[in-house]
């Protein structure tokens, strides 16, 4: 965020606390659909650069944002190797797909609206991340998981900033109703052992 | 490629050289083009992680091809601004998509031939970058280019090790096959300023 905003409290819930109990029970299982999660951050910050080239700032921005990712998926890829469990395919993600349905179809809503889910869902998975570092007991993947979830709330922001900038009179109001969006949709949604 | 592999020569033909006087007829075609070459090669590779999750060598080879792509991303959209060029919509890839076209349904055969199909455009990326880089007289515009051609011979070769380990009797074969098409498809397309 930028000095001069106030930062806007993101995600607007905390997980439920036997989420990280689910999590604890089958870790390996989190770790499978966490590789995904890393793929698929990467691969929405690169569509943002398809659908605004011209955007200069944003390009920058995003592309540095997928650059990241895509060392995470390394490291992710490592942490299940290191640990002998085999990825599986990607499970599907009805959390971020209920969040895509939020998103405005006319521009230049529909950036802004890209701009705050991506946001959300690095907020989240910061969230959870955070949970997990504090609770694995394993040293190694403690830490990964710790510097992972730091990565995120940079993400978060990284979006927010870009948000701000696309529509500086709506976006803190926008980000309100998708923040209350997306925390109902954490409360209705199964635990499980996933990072969403 | 392996020490033990004799290195295959690809691209299997030489670019047209009138193609270079239309490339640096309109460059900021080129580099506007170039920009979005770089995202799908991320999004090319991150397609591989999607797909073949438990390929624990594929995943880790392929997204750190993704990492640097990324940063390739970030430098060419840094000279578009650099050369005050606004970055538009992708024109489409009909040279891409024709290739695709040769990827075989089924797998195993699937996975080699999607394999073969990114080494090819890497291949043939990298020469062209080679011959901008050799026309361009702007020093630190050629000194990008020359760079990036150099990584995309790399990538080329993380795409054939891939495809070797893949398919160790049959890759071979089918790349002299691929390679014959491509070779074809360059030269019955137009002559024009992109980079395929």
């Amino acid at each position: 965020m930028r000095a001069d905003e106030p930062t806007l409290s993101l995600p607007a819930s905390t997980t439920d606390p036997r989420w990280i109990e689910v999590a604890l029970a089958d870790l390996d299982a989190v770790h499978r659909d966490h590789l995904h999660c890393e793929r698929k951050a990467a691969q929405s910050a690169l569509s943002l650069v398809r659908s605004y080239p011209e955007r200069t700032d944003l390009v920058a921005a995003v592309a540095r944002l997928a650059h990241e990712e895509t060392a995470h998926v390394v490291q992710v890829s490592q942490l299940l190797a290191r640990r002998g469990v085999t990825p599986t395919w990607d499970l599907g993600d009805d959390y971020a797909a209920a969040l895509r349905d939020q998103i405005r179809r006319r521009e230049p809503e529909r950036l802004l609206d890209r701009l705050l889910v991506f946001a959300l869902i690095e907020a989240r998975s910061a969230e959870r991340l955070a949970l997990l570092a504090d609770a694995i007991t394993d040293d190694a993947t403690a830490t990964l998981y710790r510097g992972l979830a730091t990565a995120e709330v940079r993400h978060r922001d990284t979006f927010l900033e870009l948000a701000a900038a696309t529509a500086p009179a709506t976006w803190r109001d926008r980000a309100a109703e998708l923040a209350t969006v997306e925390a109902d949709l954490v409360a209705r949604l199964p635990l499980r052992p996933r990072i969403h």
